[in-house]
C-alpha cells in the first residue's frame, strides 16, 4: 500500500493524517496540541514578566516541531503503517504566520540575547498589531498607483506578510537587522523537515504581493515605505517560489530521526490550509466555488483568466491549482457568529435550530447585516458591525438565530454575484470546514438563498487531506504517489453524498429579502450611512475615558 | 381625620386606597383582581365556545363591580377607617375602553340573546380589531381637512372611541342598534356608583375628538363614515362633559350597600389613569414634564394655549388640570423592551443593569431604536420596528441592556424636543409608574440623556393616589376635602426625596449619541428606508403561507 502524509498546522494544534493514495481513505489522525498555543499576553516563562500589548499573537516555532513529533509518531503507532508504505509528505499551516530566523533557520527568538524581545517570536495570523503598517503600505500603494493593488480588491490587510516585517523595522530595528531571513512558517517547518530552505507560490502571491508575471513589487516602492526596507525580498526572502505540489526536497536525516520515517521520502512545498484544502474537496477546474466553513468562511474559485472582482482577498495564477487563476474571497465570521448569539443567550444550537429551520422565510420579520468582525468581501472593511433590524415584542431568541443564518447566507450570496459579475461562473458549490456536518439549518438556508445545490465534502479534514494529496504529488506515481493535483483529486478526494438542493418554493421570498440586505449592505457598507464607523470611534474613547463615577 | 377614597382600575385588577385629605398619607391599599381578567381567546363560560378572532380583548363589566366591593370593603376593614371618615370618592380607569349598554346602563353582555354576541361586550383599551375602521376614520377626516385632526398628531388610533364603535356598526349592526348607550367604562362604573349617568370630559378630548371649544366632529363627518353613524353622538352619547375634580353625583343607596359607605358621599367625575396620575406627582402647572413609566411611556404636560406639538397623543382644555391645556404623548413600549431582551436571554434584569452601570456612554459600541411596539410619540406609527447596530464578535448581554435603556431615553429626548420645539417648555420631570423604584440605573440613564434632573414621585400608586385627590375636590374643602385640584395636590401629593441629575461628564457623548439616534429616526422612521414596513409585510405573508416542508 501506497500512502501519504498530511500534517495540518492549525492554530492550537497540528494533525497528522495518513492517506492511502489508491482510493483516499484516511487511515488514522492524530492532533496534538502545542504546548504554548496562542501567546497573547506575555511571553512564556522564564520571560512571563514580558507583557504584550493589545492585538498581539505570537507562537513559538518550537512548538510546530514538537507537535510534529508527537503527532506523528502516534498516527505512526496507532495506525501500524511502515515507513516503507509512506511515499511523500505534504504540510499545510495558517497564514500569514511568519518568523525572523538567521540564515540557518535558526529563529532569532531562540537566539540568547534575542528572546525576550517579542518581534523574534512567531508573528500568527492573527496578529493585529500591524496596522498602522497596513495603512502605510495601502497609502503608499495608492499614492503611486502600484498595479498589484487591484489583485487584493484595492486593500492589503494588516494580517499579511509586508506590514508585519514593516512592523518589525518599525518597533524593533534591531530585531530586523539580525533576521537573515524572514520566513512563512509553513516554509520555515518544510526548511525542518528537508533541511534547505524553499518557498511556496501560494503564500508569495496571496499574503506577499507577489505574482508569476510581475514578481514583487518594485524595490522602489519598499524604498517609499522606509528606505531601509528597499531591498527587503533579496536580502531577506527569495525570488525563486515553488507552485503546490512542487517537491521542496525529502526528509533528512535528522528530521527522520524524529518519528521514524525514512530519510529520502519526498516533501512537498508548504501550503496553505484554506487553498490546499480545494483539491480535497474534488475541485480542480473553474465553475465551482469552495465554501470552508467554520469560524469564518473562506470562498475560493478557479478561474481561466485574471479578471478583478470586487473586494476579493487576492488572485494567484498557479496559486491553488497549477494552471489556472485561483480566487479567494471570504466572510470574516460564519460559525463565531451564530456562537456569539447562542452564547449571549445561553441556549445550545440543537435548540435554536430546531426552533428556527420550522420558519419560512420573511416569518421572523427580521434582517441582519452579518458584520460581526467586519466585512473581508466585497467591502473590505473591518471597522463595520453588525445590524439587526425588526424586532417586536414578540421576536423570539430562534427568530434571531434564523436572521443571522440568513445574513451569513446574504454575504455568500453577494461574493458569489461579485464573481460571476467579473465573469467566473459559480454553476456548483461544495462545502468543507467543521460546520457542514454540524448544523444542517445552515446548509439548507445557503442552498435557498444561493439558489444553488450545495454538495458536502467527503472529508472532515479537508486540509491535512489536502496536504497529504501535495505530498502525493511529491512523490509522483511510479513511486505510489500520483503524477498531478488533478489526478491525486480523482483517486483521493471524494464527496460525502451528503448535498443541499435550494427549495425552489423559498426563491421569491429569498429574493426580496436578498434586495433589502443588499441596500442596507450598500447603504451601511459604502459610505452612505457611516454610523458603524462613528459607534467604533466612540467606544474606543469611551474605553479610554475615566471609569464612571 | 377626612379620608378621600380613590379606586383604580387597571387592566387586570381594580385598587382601592384610602388617602389622608390632609397630609397625603396613604392609610392603606386593597387590590382585587378581575375574575375573568383579560377575554381575549373565548367568551366566559357557559359561552366558552365562542371564540374570538386574533387582536380582539374584552372585559365583563360585572368584574369591575365586584372587584370594586370586595377592594373597598378590605381596605375599609384593614384599616379601620369608618364611613363617616369618607368624605369623596374618586375613580380612574384605563381608556378608552368602552362598552355599549341599555338606557339604564344594563351592559348588552348582560341582556341574554346578545351575551354570546363579542360585540356586547366591554372593549378593552389594547383591543386592536378596529384598524380597519381606524383607517377609515383616518382616511376621511384627511380628505375633508377636518380640524380636529391636528390635535391628535394627525392620526388617530384603533384604540380610540369612534374606532371601537364603528367597529361594533360595521360587524354587528344588530348590537349597535340595540346600544342605546355607547360609553367609557370609566363613566360606566361612576354611573353604577351615583346612578346618574355623567360623561368626563377627558376622556371625550383624548380618546372621542372632543374639545372643549368645538365639541366633537360635525354630524357630515360622521355620515362620511356610515350614513348609519351620523347622529351616534346625539343618539348614544352626550354633549355634557365635565371637567376633572367635578362632583358625578353622590354615592346611591344601592352601591352604599354594597360596602357599608353612607349613602351621599360625593362622587368624582371619572379620570383617565395617565392623567389623574399628573396632579399626584405634584405637578398641576405648566414647566414640569411627568413620565409615567411602566410597561409603555406617558409624558404629560401642562401649557397655557393651545399648540400643535408633533405627533403628540392629544391635546385637551381642562383635559388634566382645569385651566390648562394638557398635552399627551407617549413611547409605546419601555419596560417592555427591558423584558424582552431579560426573558429573550434568561437573565434578571438586576444582573444585567448591575455590569450595564459600569459601561460609559458610547462604550457598548451600540445604537438601538426603541420600537419594539412601534412608535407612538413623534411618528405615530404602529409598524415601525426595533432596531441594532455596532454588534461585534464582542458585544455582551450587559451591552445591549445598556442600549435599549439608552434608546428609550433618545426616544423621549426627542418628544421633550418636540414639546419645546412647539413652545412649551420643559425645565423638570418628575417620574411616577413602576419602574422609577425597581430601576435606578434606567432613571439615571434618562436624566443624564435628557440633561435635566428627574425627580421621582412619592406615591407608588400615582393614578389611585389622584383618584383620591379628585375625590377630595368633589367633597370639597367645606367637607373636609379640596377646593381645587391644586390644593389637593399642594396638601395629599409628594415627591418621594429621591431624584436624578445629569451628570455633566456624561453631556458630551450623548449630545454625540443622540445626534446618530435623530439620525438612524428620521431614516426609518420617516421614509427615508422603508424596511421595517416591508419586512411587517413579508412576516404576515409568510405567516399565511402553508408551512416548509
Amino acid at each position: 500500500m501506497s500512502v501519504a502524509l498530511g500534517i495540518d498546522f492549525g492554530t492550537e494544534s497540528a494533525r497528522a493524517v495518513l492517506v492511502d493514495c489508491a482510493h483516499g481513505s484516511e487511515l488514522g489522525t492524530s492532533v496534538e496540541p502545542y504546548a504554548h498555543g496562542v501567546i497573547d499576553a506575555r511571553l512564556p516563562a522564564p520571560d512571563d514578566d514580558v507583557e504584550l500589548a493589545p492585538d498581539w499573537a505570537l507562537q513559538d516555532p518550537r512548538d510546530y516541531v514538537r507537535s510534529f513529533q508527537v503527532a506523528v509518531r502516534r498516527v505512526l503507532a496507532d495506525t501500524g503503517v511502515v515507513p516503507d508504505d509512506v511515499v511523500g509528505i505534504g504540510i499545510d499551516f495558517t497564514s500569514c504566520t511568519m518568523l525572523p530566523t538567521l540564515a540557518d533557520g535558526t529563529p532569532l527568538c531562540e537566539v540568547d540575547d534575542l528572546r525576550r524581545e517579542p518581534h523574534a517570536w512567531v508573528k500568527l495570523w492573527k496578529h493585529h498589531a500591524a496596522q498602522p503598517e497596513a495603512d502605510r503600505i495601502n497609502a503608499v500603494a495608492v499614492e503611486r498607483g502600484e498595479p498589484w493593488l487591484p489583485r487584493y480588491g484595492g486593500r492589503i490587510s494588516s494580517e499579511w506578510f509586508f506590514a508585519k516585517a514593516l512592523q518589525i523595522l518599525d518597533e524593533a530595528p534591531e530585531v530586523y537587522a539580525r533576521s537573515d531571513r524572514l520566513i512563512e512558517a509553513c516554509d520555515w517547518i518544510v526548511w525542518q523537515l528537508t533541511g534547505v530552505e524553499s518557498r511556496n507560490a501560494c503564500t508569495a502571491g496571496y499574503k506577499a504581493m507577489w505574482s508569476k508575471r510581475e514578481g514583487f513589487p518594485a524595490t522602489d516602492y519598499f524604498a517609499a515605505l522606509d528606505p531601509r526596507f528597499a531591498h527587503v525580498v533579496d536580502e531577506k526572502m527569495s525570488r525563486t517560489l515553488l507552485s503546490p505540489g512542487t517537491r521542496a526536497g525529502v526528509l533528512s536525516e535528522r528530521a527522520a530521526a524524529w518519528t521514524g520515517l525514512h530519510a529520502g521520502t519526498p516533501v512537498a512545498v508548504a501550503n496553505v490550509d484554506f487553498h490546499g484544502s480545494v483539491p480535497a474537496t474534488t475541485v480542480t477546474a473553474p465553475g465551482t466555488l469552495v465554501m470552508i466553513m467554520g469560524t469564518s468562511n473562506g470562498h475560493l474559485l478557479l478561474g481561466e483568466e485574471l479578471v478583478h472582482v470586487e473586494g476579493m482577498c487576492g488572485v494567484v495564477e498557479d496559486g491553488i491549482v497549477p494552471g489556472y487563476f485561483g480566487y479567494e474571497a471570504g466572510q470574516s465570521a460564519l460559525g463565531d457568529i451564530y456562537g456569539w448569539f447562542a452564547r449571549t443567550i445561553g441556549a445550545t444550537h440543537e435548540a435554536l435550530a430546531a426552533d428556527a429551520a420550522k420558519l419560512r422565510p420573511g416569518e421572523s420579520g427580521l434582517l441582519a447585516l452579518d458584520w460581526w468582525n467586519g466585512n473581508r468581501s466585497v467591502l473590505v472593511d473591518a471597522d463595520l458591525r453588525g445590524l439587526l433590524v425588526g424586532m417586536t415584542l414578540a421576536t423570539r431568541a430562534p427568530d434571531i438565530y434564523r436572521a443571522l443564518i440568513e445574513a451569513t447566507a446574504f454575504g455568500t450570496r453577494v461574493i458569489v454575484d461579485a464573481f460571476e459579475r467579473a465573469g467566473l461562473p459559480v454553476d456548483g458549490i461544495v462545502a468543507c470546514g467543521g460546520l457542514p456536518d454540524r448544523n444542517p439549518l445552515v446548509m439548507q438556508v445557503f442552498a435557498d438563498v444561493a439558489g444553488r445545490e450545495i454538495a458536502v465534502a467527503g472529508s472532515r479534514q479537508a486540509p491535512a487531506l489536502g496536504a497529504a494529496m501535495f505530498g502525493a504529488v511529491a512523490a509522483g506515481a511510479a513511486a505510489g504517489g500520483h503524477d498531478s493535483i488533478g489526478d491525486a483529486s480523482r483517486s483521493m478526494a471524494h464527496l460525502s453524498g451528503t448535498s443541499y438542493a435550494p427549495r425552489g418554493e423559498h426563491r421569491e421570498a429569498y429574493d426580496i429579502l436578498y434586495g433589502e440586505y443588499v441596500r442596507l449592505h450598500d447603504l451601511f457598507g459604502r459610505g452612505g450611512d457611516d454610523v458603524m464607523r462613528r459607534l467604533k470611534r466612540l467606544q474606543i474613547e469611551a474605553a479610554a475615558a475615566p471609569a464612571p463615577a
